[in-house]
């Protein structure tokens, strides 16, 4: 215990100071399990702990040791972050802030209440969810849903400095937490469902001031690719490699956002991210590959220049936004070290790549109902190397507008959404909480107007047929071999992002509200406690005064919650959603609220 | 543990049956220890339960047992009841009602969800509270904040029948509950502060027809009122004892509302209740003893006619309310069995009278700040028998208009409001959630317009001076005698309703949000646990499959909470609640949570 309250105690020297290199002390503070400063745990988005005080052996004891509501209702999704004896909670639109004393009870510290023009809520796609805060250099870092991106001092609450990164008149709206990332923040931006050129944008850590901006499509200098260095697949993609895929201007309002994580591998000084689907949702509408959306990137921190990307869906017929979240683990594949990045994609496929070259090491199904393509093709001197084989049925560009493709699998919030996976380096397993939802997905033409909704597509979700009967698995995956391990069934997606610690537990929530505790080996269920709405937060632990703590977010929604979020009711209404998921309604209430659960 | 299972058995035969005498079903239901139908526990409003599988030996090892969020923020007042194995809870403003399977996780059986102008929100004086449902013959009552009392079948949540019981556009609202007894259901009222001539009124169990309307004030028809029968401290009132003390057509503007709790003793076949206070808020406009406001009523519950009436605080200068709850007790005083009445009023008086007849026993101040009486008259000989003498400083009627009358105890929100006080017949003792408060009150003419707020006063609160700081104490209270036994210092009003159980142990929550537990003889706390927003829900208890669970709603607001619960932050604002108790803000944020406990 003692040594655990001197790492506090260290930790605590570098707080509020100031850090000469914010990377290091980021990097220092996420290597401190007692703590949690980004959403993502870790820079390398493993969202594993080294805690083990709550063990397989004794989780089955743990109890709610405190709460908090956010008075706010609608999807929490994100996690609290812990700063030393402070907690920092988030909640959706209006993104409120509260710093709360673990020393006193929760006592609010400071209060940060964004006044923010309601009109945004409209703007946003999926919920008016945010995805978190990060902690660097003395200060707390908020991207509200208007896309204002603010530094509130960590000790007071106060606005250091705060900067508009998009125009939600014209679509733009933010849900993601940003990346810290040595002297800069990382920001990304959502609008995929209304035509936006989506970006990263790198701003000054201390003063708020622009670094650098990648587009994900568009001409080579405003997507930061060298035409020589910068690769797909080994080789360098040429010069105007985005617009080339595009037909005319379209790239102008191509989507490709930005909304999901980020992970950064400080040997390699890349970032790591992905891009989401290409606008309209109507694919005839847009000919061509719509580089580079649906994209794996890595780009220098510095200077935002990609050193390589790798498209998993060419010319998206499903809206399976590429965003989710890349995991930097070293394993060993065929017997040799390698430094990977796994990624469990919307559309089905679970990728190992090599994060140093882009490499592609493995690319399988990790839900068996995925249907729309037969496999990735991994034959290197295939034309069609590293591309989904399409199957016709399922394409709804070979069936064409205004024919409805039925039985897609997975649907377009595609085997897994946002909700991040986690991966224990003891196990060597990846954790992953996935849908299990088939669609069918009619497009329409479309036309595009500034602000307005460029979607192009009616869908409707249901469960994957001839299965469990649920909409949900959480699996155990191998990388290395692409292969499931154990799967749990559950009865709705689990829309919530998973923790792995080192008393060899996976916790994650469900959309009926309950957290769960499984044995990291065997997937056995050890623990559940049904919180007070549903989860589509994701799970942290931290410890304070030595002892260990694991905290969620419950309150239901995002897309998967929309119907009862958004108060719809019309089965296609909710892009598709609301219908699959309407049995939710006999489960729980809509809510915005922290449960703090500890071993007595 | 098999005879608690056996009791519920029994009891759960007599739900959704056809019961002879509704009556007699809810008697024993109440008198069933592992149910709880009606808000007050009991008709005799004690709030006591039987149960002590959690006492004061193990109620440190309390845990969260499961928790459920209602989908609404802001007050929740008022708690969960429990019929068999379903909870039935409800929400503030728009009033949704869920049933809950306990054998289940809290599954949504049914969900009742009224659609409500939400022009009703801003004619509510106090926030958007509702203190809750009861049940009787098969039905769940709801009374909805636009007074629409519904009658819903237990078991599907459909509407058996529902009436409209005043119109919010003429400023009547509600907020209390209903209580069923023998073939009716009473409901009351809300609107003193906008000039509602308030009434009680009982409508038929099954069919929702009117069977009696008594109003507070009016000519002897409207009152229900036997000039010889009905008696005032053992006198009979004579003809138009109200209207003699209104000038002109006064009383038809005169408030008197009805929206506390409601008690029945089937031995005397009466129902008790207080009235609050007349309009408006400015003594000067309206002469005379404004009778029947602020007055006890023991009425016929089968024909509404008086028996007896008691007037606490004639002609009203600071909105002493009368309406809090009526506990029918029988205890010895002098040595001499007695039926007695005990009523915490919001003068800050503590009152024993015999219900049987009115006798006024006791009455003496249970919080020792309070300064605008020096006593209520005792002697029967006296002019003023059963008046308080009203200190002069204090009085804001003698200060006169548009004076500011200073460091009045208590506030308007009195010594205690709506919270509802606890009895055990263990210890003898009541266990009262107080508020130690004071204020300016300036009074201001103002008119009357029908739906317009009708106040006329400018009101702001602070702790009271010279004490410990705090804004509440938790008192036991000796009724016999008129003594306070031990008290404990809060720092916030005590809005929660309190529970004391046959384990010695007494239960309430905080507006920071705890749940405490304290020893029932010594006040000692025992346990307190943070719930996710602050407390004013009323604590009770229940058992399923043979355990028992103590359960309240979070939810901050109220009269109290008002300046968080509505977003206002002028400190004369809320009727002058919001600046004494803008602290809270560093306390909790709103809410909407049942928590639920048990010993594991
Ligand atoms: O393309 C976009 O800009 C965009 C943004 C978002 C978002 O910001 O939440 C989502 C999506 N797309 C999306 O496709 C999607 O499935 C999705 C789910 C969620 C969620 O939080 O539950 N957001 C989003
Ligand atoms: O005169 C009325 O009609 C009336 C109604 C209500 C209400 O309906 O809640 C309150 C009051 N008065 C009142 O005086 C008061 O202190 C009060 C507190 C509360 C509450 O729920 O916190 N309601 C009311």
């Amino acid at each position: 215990m003692k040594k655990l309250i001197l790492w506090t105690g260290l930790a605590c020297s570098l707080l509020f100071g100031a850090a000469a290199n914010a990377n290091d002390e980021v990097q220092k503070l996420t290597q401190d399990p007692n703590q949690w400063v980004l959403q993502t745990g870790d820079y390398a988005n493993t969202r594993y702990s080294k805690l083990d005080q709550i063990n397989a052996g004794n989780v089955n004891k743990l109890q709610v040791a405190w709460t908090f509501s956010t008075g706010v209702l609608r999807g929490h999704e994100g996690a609290p972050i812990v700063v030393g004896d402070i907690m920092y909670v988030h909640s959706p639109f209006p993104n409120t802030v509260f710093a709360l004393d673990l020393n006193d009870d929760g006592k609010i510290i400071w209060k940060y209440e964004p006044k923010q023009d309601p009109n945004v809520i409209p703007v946003m796609c999926c919920d008016t969810v945010n995805r978190g805060l990060a902690y660097a250099d003395g200060k707390v870092f908020l991207h509200q849903a208007d896309t204002t991106v603010v530094a509130l001092d960590a000790k007071t609450g106060k606005v250091v400095w705060s900067v508009v990164n998009g125009d939600p008149k014209a679509g733009a709206t933010n849900t993601a937490t940003v990346m810290p990332v040595k002297d800069k923040v990382l920001v990304g931006i959502s609008g995929g469902e209304f035509g936006v050129q989506c970006h990263v944008t790198a701003y000054d850590l201390k003063t708020g001031k622009l670094a650098w901006r990648a587009y994900s499509e568009g001409p080579d200098d405003q997507i930061l690719f060298d035409p020589v260095k910068t690769t797909a697949l080994g080789k360098p993609v040429g010069a105007d490699s985005s617009l080339k895929t595009w037909q005319g201007d379209q790239w102008k309002t191509g989507g490709g956002c930005t909304w999901g994580w980020y992970s950064y591998d400080p040997a390699t000084n890349l970032v790591y991210y992905g891009s989401g689907n290409p606008s309209t949702w109507n694919p005839k509408q847009r000919p061509g590959d719509n580089k580079w959306s649906m994209t794996i990137f890595a780009r220098d921190a510095d200077t935002g220049v990609a050193k390589w990307v790798y498209q998993m869906t060419p010319h998206d017929e499903w809206d399976y936004d590429g965003i989710n979240e890349m995991v930097l683990v070293d394993q060993k594949i065929d017997g040799k070290d390698r430094n990977l990045l796994v990624h469990f994609d919307r559309n089905g496929f679970g990728y190992t790549l090599d994060r140093k070259t882009g490499e592609l090491l493995v690319a399988e199904k990790y839900d068996p109902a995925v249907n729309w393509a037969s496999k990735i093709d991994m034959d290197p001197k295939s034309a069609t190397y590293g591309r989904p084989l399409v199957v016709a049925q399922y394409s709804t560009e070979q069936n064409g507008e205004d024919v409805n493709s039925k039985g897609i699998c997975p649907a377009a919030l595609g085997t897994k959404d946002q909700q991040p996976s986690a991966f224990s380096p003891r196990t060597g397993l990846f954790y992953v909480p996935t849908n299990h939802v088939c669609m069918d997905y009619e497009p329409f033409k479309v036309s595009y107007t500034p602000g307005q909704p460029y979607v192009g597509a009616t869908l409707s979700m249901y469960p994957a047929p001839n299965s469990h009967g649920g909409m949900g698995n959480f699996i155990a995956w191998d990388a290395t071999k692409g292969k499931i391990v154990w799967s749990l069934p559950e009865q709705f997606s689990v829309w919530s992002g998973a923790l792995a610690t080192a008393g060899d537990v996976v916790f994650y929530g469900t959309l009926e509200g309950y957290l769960k505790a499984v044995d990291a080996k065997t997937g056995k269920e050890l623990y559940k406690f049904k919180t007070p709405s549903g989860i589509i937060g994701n799970v942290m632990t931290y410890t304070h005064k030595g002892k260990q703590y694991v905290a969620v977010l419950s309150g239901v929604g995002g897309w998967a919650g929309i119907g009862l979020a958004a108060g719809l009711t019309d089965p296609n209404a909710g892009l598709g959603a609301v219908g699959g998921y309407a049995a939710l309604n006999s489960y729980t209430a809509l809510g915005g609220q922290l449960t703090v659960f500890a071993v007595p």
